[in-house]
């Protein structure tokens, strides 16, 4: 957060980033207890206890990865934009790792336990995301870590990159409070309705997911915190073609 | 939209707008169907055909109605704002007796067929949603439409309950999508995963409902569709004041 911002709007962005930490860790955390203590356990043998991995890789990589990897422009709004981009990228990449070893873990539990695939609208709306998930990384690498697209188009893209990326966010979110919804009925049906401790820590699983959206959106939407302009705007693509032109970049 | 803006612009604007509504209608049309064909139709007697005016209730109250309500300021940008603002709240106003009806289907169904109440994540959801939706409307009228509120207070408050509003509709469609896997899972488990017409339509149903959010938040974020500022911007307040102090407003 900026020096020269109010100290109260400094005091709410840091008690807004601290909120979303804490969120964030808290779904991590109440996912792997559920899957953990309440599920077996996990292991990776095709067994339900390696669909335990699908849930707890799906929290971390898609919901709290994704959301930290967009968090870092409003958290380090001061340091030189190409280390942030950069930063941005790597975080990404690691939510799309830690997604794929997810999704590779329900798929080998469905082959191994003979469960068709892909006729939920949980599996529906979580393949639309990760595909969707994909196409914004390369055209985030394409647009604004490579100098493939000229200024006027990385400009013109820049706010449909971010919506997008809000929306993918959003979307993992509501993906995983169908998971949610999906994994209970499927295993506590006859006793959900007696509120037991599963159901019960599930469901605030589900409102943490809910709340992390929420202070996150907030965050990138509100005009004050976002990152002023400066010098270091221009794209770091500039920086590559005045290397590659024998150069000096104009701007640290 | 601004009859200024560029041809283009004003093209994208239009073909958005049409593309929420025809989402917007397809999402009520695909729940009735799903409801009237595939569960039974309607009824109000406590059987499970009054169960199925919930669902169609709350698509048509708190997606479609709420949706439409919000998308009023950028449809009549050129509107004078007072009658915008009543626009917005009467459909707001709709909205709710709406919901409030599907609601009561469904407690009135789960005390006839003695299913207990609120212990799923798609009913805290919808409680908390509802909940918050009666919260929104009521601070709305007493910042917005009567003189409650100091100018400099709904000036803070505006981008709060906007933020606000885009929330609540992305809340409600997460919770129709849970109720669609949870009625699905209730109704069809055995042969969902056959991929029968029921559950193919439901999670069509789903995906549609999930565009219509992404193209009203895209159309309530982007800022060349928002309403440009003019005389008409000062709160409806300020009339009723005036003419309660026997003045004459200075804008129509």
């Amino acid at each position: 957060m900026d020096e020269s911002a109010p100290r109260q709007e400094r005091l709410v962005f840091a008690g807004l980033v601290g909120g979303a930490q804490v969120l964030g860790l808290a779904s991590v955390v109440l996912t792997a207890v559920w899957m953990g203590h309440y599920r077996g356990g996990f292991s990776w043998d095709g067994s339900s206890f390696q669909f335990n991995v699908h849930p707890l890789c799906m929290v971390l990589g898609l919901v709290f990865l994704q959301g930290d990897a967009i968090l870092v422009y409003r958290v380090f709004r001061n340091e030189a934009k190409r280390n942030v981009k950069i930063l941005h990228g790597i975080i990404h990449l690691l939510a799309l790792v830690v997604s794929i070893v997810g999704i590779v873990a329900v798929f080998d539990f469905h082959r191994a336990a003979k469960i068709p695939d892909m006729y939920s609208l949980h599996s529906w709306c979580g393949m639309l995301t990760i595909i969707l998930f994909c196409v914004q990384w390369v055209m985030g690498l394409m647009f604004f870590l490579f100098p493939v697209a000229s200024s006027w188009l990385r400009a013109s893209y820049l706010p449909v990159h971010v919506f997008c990326g809000l929306v993918l966010v959003v979307m993992s979110i509501g993906t995983s409070l169908l998971g949610i919804t999906e994994k209970l009925l499927f295993s506590i049906m006859p006793t959900y309705s007696t509120f037991p401790a599963e159901g019960v820590l599930a469901n605030v699983l589900g409102l943490v997911l809910v709340l992390f959206g929420v202070v996150l959106c907030y965050l990138i939407t509100r005009e004050e915190f976002r990152r002023p302009p400066n010098p270091e705007e221009e794209s770091l693509s500039v920086h590559f073609k005045t290397l590659t032109e024998g150069g000096t970049p104009n701007s640290p």
